[in-house]
């Protein structure tokens, strides 16, 4: 168990991260997909609430709650009837690190979106932000970066279909709420998805320790990709390689390591406060 | 437990972060003390090596490495011999969902220091940045937080004695080595420390998603206390009183919820952007 636990080496809590129902899967090659798991629990409360809210959500099929938060919930969502149970039967469905908070569903997982789908009308020219992530395999990281991408406005969050974490209940968890508010787009190669942003007119900035731009001065255009690698490795060459910037976060503190969540908020909020500067002439 | 879990509402890796020892006393007045755990464990590639590399940190006690990590081991650090075993026998010491690399240390905690020794002199002008966490409890964030203050160069972290995790492994792991980098204060009372900060001619900016001032005309100054809440309750009243700007991050997305460590990943960024800006007169 501990040499499998080495190579997961993508976040200290994947081992806890996933249901049971992916875990008994994972090694299959679907392993990170989204059909590994069919009907997959969510749990917490922000996370349930903005799936029963999100109208892209399958319908859900079930939904436990504990005595006091099925009060809150059947006065909201009249459609699904919570089965009121206590905490503990709420935490034997799910993976035993979970903070259920008294509230888990039961449901299909969001069908994703595709790269076209984010970009929109090709006649329009482009504006925004996306963010791609290149083998980030933590589902707290990415769920925090689905936060980031929601809470700047991003189109969309592109993924490689493999070496993704599954779209369930850890990364919904930590996303509270942000999974069903931006489009994620499962690509099978990042390097071809960043050719077509490319000629649809995206600028795509590589995060990159080594790289002599500084992200301020990258971040100047109106339709940017921001591309980040995995917390170990980094950005793979080949993915390196397709993007038209590679940038660098000035850290003068000397000690030159963020969290691949932390940068990529920070890279989300600099591309959107230079938007923000050129659209009110600051 | 489901009930105790709803309780620790500060992460869903809480109940998996604590080593063993730590976990046992879990209830005691002491919780979250550094005092908790008298020679706790280290585990992780970087956060190893920082302890190992750390003058401050006390004469560690014993190193396990797997056959491989040893080689990298004892060419560097020949004053405490590793004890080579395989993988699975360092994971026996260290909490369930432990991602170790093949290597793990016992160590007595570092001391604190005191929120005197990282203003310094009183006689000179302060300057720089300093974090200050209100009740904010995921040892996974509060380590993250610390590689953004490592890296922004913070001169230190101050977070309530109480009602913060231990300065043990599992942060030591998020924190990726800087928990070696970065002086943390453990006061007693947050509101008193931002009193003595503002004294001293400190600058304290609250984070509150409901403030009016935006935080990059709040952070205009040379020395700046950014003031984090926690991420269900964001700051107390009284804490949120003492300091001298409430500010908020421009989430242009409509989705109003960053985690906590990347919102404080972007103070800090923000903070130094400005210093930077204005040493070299942009």
């Amino acid at each position: 168990m501990g040499s499998d636990r080495e190579r997961n080496d993508g976040g200290s809590r994947k081992a806890a991260g996933f249901s049971p129902s992916y875990h008994g899967r994972s090694h299959g090659a679907q392993r990170h997909g989204p059909r590994d798991d069919p009907a997959g629990w969510l749990w917490g409360w922000h996370a349930v609430e903005a799936a029963l809210d999100n109208p892209q959500r399958p319908a859900p099929q079930r939904l436990l709650t504990t005595p006091d938060r099925g009060k809150m919930v059947s006065a909201r969502w009249r459609t699904l009837k919570p089965e009121i149970v206590e905490a503990g039967d709420i935490s034997r469905h799910l993976p035993p690190a979970a903070v259920h908070q008294g509230i888990a569903l039961r449901t299909p997982p969001l069908e994703g979106v595709s790269l076209e789908e984010i970009l929109g009308p090709s006649e329009l020219a482009p504006q925004g932000l996306i963010v791609v992530l290149d083998q980030v395999t933590d589902p707290q990281n990415v769920g925090a970066i689905l936060r980031s991408a929601a809470a700047f406005g991003a189109r969309g969050v592109v993924m490689q279909d493999r070496h993704a974490p599954a779209l369930g209940g850890a990364l919904a968890k930590a996303a509270a709420g942000a999974l069903e508010k931006v489009a994620v787009v499962r690509a099978v190669n990042l390097s071809r998805a960043l050719e077509t942003l490319g000629e649809r007119g995206w600028t795509s900035v590589g995060l990159d320790g080594e790289a002599e731009v500084m992200l301020r001065n990258a971040v100047n255009q109106e339709a940017v990709v921001i591309v980040m690698g995995s917390e170990g490795e980094g950005l793979r060459r080949l993915v390196s390689e397709h993007c038209d910037i590679l940038a660098k976060i000035e850290m003068p503190g000397g000690f030159d390591s963020l969290n691949v969540s932390s940068a990529a908020a920070i890279a989300c909020y600099e591309a959107t406060r230079r938007m923000g500067a050129r659209a009110t002439g600051e």
